[in-house]
């Protein structure tokens, strides 16, 4: 984490408690080429830091499908939406063009956003020894975003970031690589979200129950949420309602303070020993708190 | 594959090539504990049939959620949409309710879920020699299904598919279990896209460039996509900018008559020329056609 000077596009502005979409852009996502491992990561991180993560998105790279999904998900006026892909030098890389259309903006040549691109290819040239670097149109495409938007230096590759802010949503627009998306959102979006969350963060832990099938659980588990009020319990068969292997998955979204770690606890026992009693097997596995 | 009889529920139904929506349930896609490993499984078997994945939305375990979004899917008027998730029969399996709530249908006990139910349950109990089994609410829950629906078996769990035809969509339900997902998807919806696809199929091959940034290469892969109409090609960096090593993946939707093999190498071909050209170094490596 870094700490942002008062002229860091996202530095100090005050936000409430909030939640998220993400909408990742790519083709490979929809043929099945490419694992959406950057959704999962982005909503890992996002819920770990309090925030929740209400829908995710995949659109292929068309301008026209990107701009209804960003309109679509503006609508329901989250608090923060995360785009994923898109902005890097190809034809195919659509999402600053989409979004323009969206917010019906120009796309124009950023300066900032411009010299950033340029000194990154002034950074590869030195490296390399290979003289002055040119600005083809592919780099500058780079740098064009849509009007009355932010460029946010992207610490390990070339593409800027992009923000939007809007009167109800902050919209950040994140390259597809993975690498670069992570330190975008490590360096810009969480100490963002920390705040949004007024510093919640999500409790995790999972408990294992065997010779138990999943309808046979049940109700114990209704019974155990309506007695743990703010504790979300929810099994996971993982062997088939046949041979059952049950992974039963509680969290909570709280404050430190507010002792989560406790309550988890106290549920974990609730429902370990409702299972035993129907003749169940429970195995308490590792913590896995986020 | 198997032979549908007659009045098996999707057996016969004409329809002509198409597009198709996923939509997923679940909270744990949410906050990251899962990777949607099912959208992947989903988008490849679709798109290797033939059919565009046109979109992928991923949403909670909540029914004004999955009413939400199972009517802005059907607003779009895909062919064919599948959701994954929430069959089961704990609280927090939803989506039938969902969908009931989005088709302003009654839930309603069918009757031939109910004894899809209760064989499968008779046959586990026969199974560990445990006597007569009991259909508790919980069991029920999976045969209680909006009305005018029709259930689908499940060849290796407990939880029905169900199928909706409506005007212009044929909705299916699957369970997020993976193994009992594509079964049914195997056994009941890959007969049904084949035909809507009119047996074409989906055609890959990628080759790997480096030493070319792939703001270099964007111009070049523009021509080559405008000299080999039908040919998509993108490119996906796999070392980032600075130390380019470049995924250039190419693929086509198309008839086996149409010879897409042929039109992939000469697309192949003309890249791979032109990257050489400018001092990249390509490695055209294994086949990977779906």
């Amino acid at each position: 984490m870094v700490n942002h000077s008062p002229d860091h596009p996202v530095a100090k502005r005050k936000i409430m408690a909030g939640e998220m979409e993400i909408l990742c852009v790519g083709n490979e996502l929809l043929i099945g080429k490419t694992l959406n491992t950057n959704a999962q990561w982005l909503s890992k991180h996002a819920t770990a830091l309090g925030i929740a993560v209400k829908r995710i998105t995949v659109v292929a790279d068309d301008v026209n499908e990107i701009a209804n999904a960003v309109r679509e998900v503006l609508q329901r006026k989250p608090q923060f939406v995360i785009t994923t892909g898109g902005l890097g030098p190809t034809f195919d890389d659509k999402t600053l063009e989409g979004l323009a259309k969206a917010l019906d903006r120009k796309l124009e040549i950023n300066e900032k956003a411009l010299k950033m691109v340029k000194e990154k290819y002034e950074t590869y040239s030195r490296k390399k020894g290979t003289g002055t670097i040119k600005l083809t149109q592919p780099r500058i495409k780079m740098a064009t975003i849509p009007q009355n938007t932010k460029p946010i230096p992207n610490p390990v590759g070339t593409a800027p970031g992009v923000q939007v802010d809007l009167e109800a949503t902050i919209l950040i627009a994140l390259p597809g690589v993975p690498s670069e998306m992570e330190a975008i959102f490590e360096e810009t979006m969480a100490p963002l979200l920390k705040q949004a969350s007024g510093y919640r963060a999500f409790y995790e832990k999972s408990i294992y129950a065997e010779d138990v099938m999943e309808s046979t659980l049940a109700p114990l588990i209704d019974r155990v949420m309506h007695n743990n009020p703010g504790v979300y319990v929810k099994s996971h068969p993982r062997g088939g309602e046949n041979k059952p292997h049950m992974e039963i998955h509680m969290s909570t979204t709280a404050r430190n303070t507010d002792k989560p770690e406790e309550k988890l606890q106290k549920t974990i026992t609730q429902l370990s020993i409702a299972i035993e009693k129907i003749g169940g097997r429970v195995i308490v596995d590792k913590q896995t708190d986020a």
